[in-house]
């Protein structure tokens, strides 16, 4: 995919050994590897030169890391650690760069350790991520698994954060989508949280990739979800935010989309149920586009009109059949009150004549009832009499 | 209200003999009477000169109008009727001059019969319609009443057409606040339509407004429904859609509300409710704006800043009472297997003596566990260790 030369061995044992002892997405240290690169950054610790910049603990730790026996032990459990430059590295990652800070975390990942099948630069090709609230309802649950499930159906990644809740359901509807699907963690791609779902990550990473921004054996730690919600948004080309209570990780995730420039998205539920009020704060704000559909948020995110949608429509209406003139009288009929065929007449603006014959057409489409002379409107006719079945 | 001269007898009986001989809404009578005046329309009608123009019918029907006898017999069932020009008349209902026609309706009303105690200019100057669907969920009918309710008690009149469902939900949630409602009907506003709801329409009578563009006796047919709509719309300052399926009333009146210029605002639900599609599809459509209340209602159409919400919060996390340093030692504190105080400091970035000053703080705050040397963050704390918490 990347035109350029492979990674040298240095660079990629110099990003090892800085992904080993520094926090996921410290922005000091992000920023400082895309400009001068990890080897000389690496150096630069190493000479002392950048402590006052990087911090005076760092350069202890660069004492006991060992690169190399780090990238093997890794490659021992099956995990590999991509760098920019590697065929497998997705540039859209390279969007962080660009993208503001949120909490004091950004910039690009120095590296990411992968576990599982899938290449990630061709996962995050056509990538969607599904996140919420871990205290998902069985509503929020089941809609992100229909949404996951048509996404995996089309082919395109389910990227999530292996939480309870609604990230569950997310991969669950991709797995059973037959879909890729990335998991991305905050502690070592090694490891499982919450330890409930190893079995779940384990599945993912055996048909789909974990992946991880901390070093392997690293534990979940606040600063670490921070940095990982910027990968879920980085990795996808938009971001639905499924359930979300006011203040939540889920809405960390959305801002880290926004300010990427991807589509954010958010399903609304029940102004009744908490779980969605951050959900419909979002939307309020323009800051998410209202989707309550798989199709939707592939229309939302997919190649201009590749998933153009047609607007949902009921069920033909008996009267959509009708011609014009006959719309008009049956328009005219009264709901209630049956009348002659002279006063319909008079109602609809058409001539006595022609109004009796577009009423007998009414009756034999079983949409007006005739008694007496008298008509009146069908007691149970597939039309809606107030109006509905008009709006434009 | 109105700064011009009273409305002469012979203009408000032309308009009364026009509002029997013709539809509600008829875009060219309203249009004619807009131009020309009752008087002159009706001269016109009875010399035959604008036959072609309005409809070959109506001369005839004129012949059997008695407009004096009319206003008589509504007056004895204490029903007025409202013209242009009296002091009752909204002039927001002139809007409908320059609005997009729909449905072959349009156009200012020729007059309106209403009956109740309300004075309908005033009403109409702190008014929300409330409409939606017919066959509304419980959850429908209860957000409907939730939201009539806080406006009526703010002293805002609804506005809705007295049908089943939504529009019954908000009548009885504005009248159980001991707010203004004002219903508008399809039918004569002597008539109750749907029969079932004759007590709630007396009801509204008694302390609000029925309010009907259709002469008394009228029965309701389609057409009055479409022409009943738009002055719903108009005669509010916007439109809450609470439940509408996807080709219904409701949105018609939406439509009418958006060519107005009126506020549209519509109210989710769950993806998976067919009438809760109508409002996420005008939503989605960016023709409404999303609300979860009555308070968001009157942010939206009260008076610049008068309504001002703040935008609603989680209650307080311990954690937000933390100074910055602490707040950076719980943050690298892992979640499931406890570390010491030094590696700690590690990932906090932090020497070790101050990262341990904090590590006893957030023990005595209940935020972190402490056992044989080792540090993990408190199984149950009141905080949100995936990044909740969190969101900007």
């Amino acid at each position: 995919m990347s035109p350029g030369p492979p990674v040298s061995e240095s660079e990629r044992l110099a990003r090892a050994a800085l992904s080993r002892i520094s926090e996921p997405g410290y922005p000091r240290m992000t920023d400082a590897v895309q400009e001068l690169g990890a080897a000389r950054v690496l150096e630069s610790l190493q000479t002392q030169a950048v402590h006052r910049e990087l911090g005076a603990d760092l350069a202890e730790r660069l004492a006991s890391a060992d690169p190399q026996r780090d990238l093997e032990q890794a490659a021992a459990r099956g995990i590999r650690f991509v760098v920019p430059g590697d065929d497998e590295w997705p540039v859209t990652l390279d969007d962080l760069a660009h993208a503001p800070h949120l909490h004091e975390r950004g910039g690009v990942p120095i590296g990411l350790w992968c576990r599982g099948p899938l290449r990630l630069a061709e996962a995050a090709e056509r990538a969607v991520s599904v996140v919420g609230s871990r205290s998902a309802t069985t509503y929020g649950g089941s809609v992100a698994g229909e949404i996951a499930g048509t996404l995996a159906r089309e082919s395109w990644t389910v990227v999530s954060g292996a939480a309870f809740g609604i990230d569950q359901a997310a991969h669950r509807g991709a797995l059973a989508g037959r879909g890729p699907t990335v998991a991305v963690l905050a502690c070592g791609a090694d490891r499982a949280y919450p330890s409930a779902h190893r079995s779940l990550i384990d599945y993912v990473a055996d048909v789909g990739l974990v992946v991880s921004e901390a070093a392997p054996g690293c534990a979940p730690t606040r600063i670490r979800f921070l940095a990982r919600n910027r990968l879920i948004a980085a990795l996808a080309r938009g971001t639905v935010v499924v359930e979300a209570a006011v203040r939540s990780g889920a809405l960390n995730t959305a801002s880290w989309a926004g300010g990427l420039g991807r589509m954010v998205m958010g399903v609304p539920g029940p102004v009744t149920s908490a779980p969605s009020a951050g959900v419909h704060q979002l939307i309020r704000a323009r800051d998410a586009v209202l989707v309550t559909s798989g199709e939707e948020v592939l229309e939302a995110v997919g190649p201009m009109g590749s998933y153009a949608l047609s607007e949902p429509r009921e069920p033909e209406h008996p009267r959509d059949r009708l011609e014009p003139r006959q719309r008009q009288v049956l328009d005219a009929v009264p709901l209630v009150q049956a009348v002659d065929s002279r006063k319909i007449a008079e109602t609809a603006g058409i001539a006595h004549s022609p109004t009796k014959e577009a009423l007998l057409v009414l009756l034999r489409a079983g949409l007006v009832e005739h008694s007496l002379g008298r008509w009146r409107v069908a007691a149970d006719p597939a039309l809606d009499e107030q109006g509905e079945g008009w709006a434009p």
